[in-house]
């Protein structure tokens, strides 16, 4: 029988880890399949998965046994293979984060109480633990004694057209003055294009979203039924089946009447307090594409020729071109501003201008039903 | 033990078909290999190697014993694997088309008689059979009446700077006049310039060097007597020791003792009486390249986009791509004039202009010692 939740919290947790996991990320096809999304592959340079190095990073903040997975029912089994340590909560559909940060927060809230949690996309690239550690605990520090909204901004380094941003406020006042700098927010604002995000950039007031927040699960829980009364009714629904024969079941009715909506649109950008942390001293990507993940790899391991290449690759007067193998030997000759990645079963060549239109490859596939490779 | 000839053939032929199959094709890997060279690919658009095709295309012209193959002894069983019915002479060791031409000569001569032999490259593509049937019909006859050496020069459609030249002469004119355009040799040129080209195009008078000849064993070796004796004086060796005990060692010796070089530069451009028959009635390629290969795909299948494919292939916003696959889907989005070949154990991505330097790629390998993508 299907259960909602897998294992089960510490008690006298400082805080709640909750890694954010639903994403499917076909943009990584196809090494990323349906049964195995770009969290749980080795994106970051080591032989660790994307999923397993967050949790690990934030490990000396909430110890093994403050690792809370929101995933997919379907990823359960993965995800304890990735961190057998972690409790997991298994949403029965994909709702978008709304529905899932509010569902840990009604969890948290009646297995540990009232700790701040760390909300942290399961597939996200940071290099600088020590530098994002620091950004975590002041925000941990702040959710604990602030009844508001604290969000992560990041400092751009370049004008980058990928991201939401974020425009700061005042500077932050209030009885716990955090180390790193803390501002009101002015405004949430969506991706922008490269001129808009060059006045970002030279402004020095708009930080990208990164997607990271902390609070108490009373905060969160209150701004959502101030603002997503609707999720909020499903919540509650679902918060007193937990305990209940057939929780899944009801758990899968709550979640089917919930809307779809982001954690970000449904209530950060209605919120009236909403603290956000500049986070500088580490380097951050959402790895959204083939494209941009080569970035990140580029920006810790430059070369001259801007390739990056795992596997057995030979490249020949072959510039901008990542190269991601398996057993095979891969030459390439005369190449520029490629993405090559081989599988066992499927070849993706794509210009790296284009790398966000793997998605349609995915599309194709869906279309021809080639669930093989999907 | 080692032998120097592999089947027989027929007797009371009018004319022999000499196959040169030396060539190891290095510059269609990762396809061709040390143990399948290019000779052996289904490179002609059907299911049948290029050596498969030559011989059924001259079948016709000689019947199936009239078929004599000249091959490296190691590709002696793949020769037999694809033409069951080949007589073949196995070189000891690759010394260009001289030494194979007069080897091939000497056992017509031995075992049939002094009859028109047709020389054939194993690995050129000709679209057209007819046409090319019934320049080599003319070839056979001049070759059968005339003590000449007849060569098959071809029409140039474009300005071709892969190819060698023939200057034509006088028009031909003897006892038998043949049905297709026959001229005196003026000169042999090398492979041109652009604009070199482009002038041999304009002025009519040039034309494409083959490599297909015809001529009677008697004369070539006449030829080859007067200028190569030291090539002769070994043919003459290796006939006497053909019906030895122990041939083949002898065979290795005198190849050994013999250089290496073409029928072209050591014979053909120093003889006295060459004459060209003019094909053009049918599509000629050597093939040289992934991208003159690709060409000549197009030439038969013209499409917008330029592409050409095998295997299952999904290609998004892309135009003069070469796709060769196998088992797995290859999905290539955004791409531009690029070759990509997988094998089981290699793949290639090149870019289309530079096809050549495939060879390249295969001189690492060796410097590697990686004799297994070889």
């Amino acid at each position: 029988m299907k259960e909602v939740v897998a294992g089960r919290l510490g008690q006298d947790l400082p805080a709640v880890a909750v890694i954010m996991a639903g994403g499917s990320g076909t943009r990584f096809w196809p090494l990323s399949r349906t049964q195995r999304p770009k969290q749980f592959l080795p994106l970051a340079g080591t032989e660790q998965s994307l999923i397993r190095i967050t949790a690990d990073r934030v490990e000396p903040l909430v110890g093994k046994a403050g690792i809370l997975v929101v995933t997919a029912e379907n990823q359960k089994g993965l995800v304890l293979e990735h961190i057998p340590h972690a409790c997991i909560l298994a949403e029965p559909l994909a709702r978008n984060t709304a529905p899932c940060i509010g569902f840990a927060a009604k969890y948290i809230l009646q297995t540990v109480g009232d700790v701040p949690m760390l909300c942290l996309p399961a597939d996200h690239v940071v290099y600088g633990t020590p530098g994002i550690l620091a950004v975590y605990r002041e925000a941990l520090a702040l959710a604990r004694t602030e009844d508001a909204l604290v969000t992560i901004g990041i400092k751009p380094d370049r004008a980058e057209t990928g991201y939401g941003y974020i425009q700061r406020g005042e500077a932050f006042a209030g009885s716990h003055q955090p180390a790193v700098p803390a501002y009101a927010v002015a405004q949430f604002v969506e991706k922008p294009d490269m001129q808009t995000a060059q006045r970002y950039l030279d402004s020095g007031e708009f930080f990208w979203n990164s997607g990271m927040f902390a609070w108490r699960p009373s905060v969160i829980l209150r701004e959502i039924a101030r603002l997503l009364p609707g999720i909020a009714a499903q919540l509650d629904i679902l918060e007193s089946s937990l305990s209940q024969h057939d929780s899944y079941s009801k758990a899968a009715a709550a979640y089917a009447a919930m809307e779809g909506v982001s954690i970000d649109t449904g209530v950060l950008e209605k919120a009236e307090k909403v603290i956000m942390l500049s986070g500088s001293s580490f380097s951050w990507s959402d790895v959204g594409s083939w494209s941009s993940w080569s970035d990140s790899v580029l920006a810790q391991n430059p070369n001259a020729e801007d390739n990056v290449v795992q596997g057995e690759v030979l490249l020949l007067d072959s510039s901008g071109c990542t190269v991601v193998g398996g057993k095979k030997l891969i030459a390439g000759v005369g190449l520029s501003d490629l993405i090559i990645i081989d599988t066992e079963d499927a070849l993706l060549v794509c210009r790296r201008s284009q790398s966000q239109d793997v998605k349609k490859v995915v599309d194709k596939l869906k279309a021809a039903q080639r669930s093989d490779l999907l």
